[in-house]
């Protein structure tokens, strides 16, 4: 047996998907822990998993796998929080520290808390990273360095509570990410901005491009390099998951579609008039944002 | 002087921006002409296509470059057409070859045409490609390598004119360029859904961040990574251009627009009512997208 110091001697994952795979393979990589425990309803999952070597232990229950760790990591989509929390509530040991990895927040605190006992510390979490790729053999060791992760914190913290924050910041921070605490509201509604709405958009454009007739499909596809490859790319994200996010994070989303469809038309009013002064003027309002992103470090 | 043969002996080009001055380093490197002359309306530009080494003489006027070019790019927006084409048109030499890059068709052609006196061949062209960067210094030589460029001809095509077209296609074809011809209609609509409609959007998206409050921009931009980012590199895209290509290109713009926000107002509908099946079938079906993508080359 090793002397090392691990961050924690076990780990355990619930969900080996890109997510979870690639904490997975960040903690073998940095070493943070001595074993690492996975849950996941998929066999196919867990015998890909343990064929890459990026998990030590399967668990055939999430009973094994509360029993064995005392860190563990909800990987799982948005919307599947409500079924994994009543079976895993009342069986997580006192102490533990529960953490996710969901792009919605509000609406999993709903569903998880519930079911949780006191004494068990639930740090919800989002590292704002991830590509259109999904499943176990998607994960890769770097993808949170340099990145952010949203920790969404209640108002007031017990010292414990506190204590549990600070173990989960100090465990991304080990990974290279970088942390940030706001409130599960205003996550809601800056990554509604930031991530859902541009989703939602992508979606609908390369759905609206597979609508067309097949001749003009097959072109449409052939040219696509001029701005609709990246929106294939972003459509291409996983059905399930997009799928939760939306209906996990429904008001702030229609909340800021409304603002946008007010946008659109001012612009579509714009062009049927050929009001050229005001299209010109809007866009170079927002040429001046990829500045200030480029500036912020977000540009890579 | 070098005794090797050039794809044309001198070669003009309008207009030294994005695409005009990757055009100008394309030619210098695979040495397809001994001299390039270049016209255009900013001195900044000139001098720095000069001290670029880019192009090797720089015309006062108009007619300077008509008198020593019978090969001539046009590599100006897509709005101001109308204006050279009135300068430039009674000075071109019979037998000259004028060849454009806008990425608007129609508009181009009839802006362009009426200006044009016989046995002056107007070949219109496209080459899908550009960054969201622009003037003389954004350029490269190997932009269009592997890219497609459509030319879009009339119907009917008299010998020379079919000679013309050859020519231009041999140009782009010795830059490593993929050359598909197509009427400037088909050219329209296509181009309206794979790149006039993204940017359109991108440029409402971030249009929409830049309206709200500050505290809330400043985090938009900072965790813009799921996204978001994505589109501030769109948006940042030369405004006069899109300016132009918008009003150039209006019905075809406003016919996209008016399928997107159906397609958009159906997705709305179904996150406001809670319809997850309907979302995850639409995620679905536009996933396949990305691998026909893919599959055509168009990835990276």
């Amino acid at each position: 047996m090793s002397s090392q110091s691990f961050f924690s001697d076990t780990i355990g994952i619930v969900g080996i998907g890109l997510i979870g795979s690639s904490i997975a393979r960040a903690i073998k990589e940095k070493k943070l822990a001595q074993k690492i425990y996975l849950y996941d309803s998929s066999k196919d999952h867990c015998d890909q998993a343990l064929e890459l070597g990026i998990v030590d232990h399967i668990c055939d229950s999430v009973s094994e796998l509360t029993e064995n760790c005392s860190f563990i990591f909800l990987c799982i989509p948005p919307g599947q929080f409500l079924d994994l929390g009543c079976k895993i509530g009342p069986l997580l040991k006192e102490g533990t520290i529960l953490t996710d990895v969901g792009s919605v927040k509000k609406s999993i605190i709903n569903q998880l808390t519930p079911y949780l006992k006191k004494n068990v510390y639930f740090v919800p979490g989002h590292p704002v990273a991830g590509t259109e790729n999904s499943g176990p053999t998607a994960g890769f060791s770097s993808l949170f360095e340099n990145r952010w992760c949203i920790l969404t914190p209640p108002n007031d913290l017990t010292k414990e509570e506190e204590k549990a924050y600070d173990y989960v910041q100090a465990f991304w921070e080990s990974l290279g990410t970088n942390v940030k605490r706001m409130s599960p509201e205003k996550h809601d509604l800056i990554l509604g901005i930031t991530s859902h709405l541009p989703h939602l958009i992508a979606y609908t454009i390369v759905g609206t491009a597979v609508d067309l007739e097949e001749d003009i499909k097959h072109d449409v596809i052939k040219f696509s390099a001029g701005g609709f490859r990246d929106f294939t790319r972003i459509a291409a994200s996983d059905p399930t998951m997009w799928r939760d996010i939306f209906l996990g994070n429904k008001e702030a989303i229609i909340e800021i579609l409304g603002r946008f469809t007010e946008d659109l038309t001012e612009l579509q009013k714009a062009v049927r008039r050929g009001h050229g002064h005001q299209l010109f003027d809007f866009f170079s309002k927002t040429r001046k944002v990829r500045k200030e992103v480029i500036e912020s470090g977000q540009s890579q």
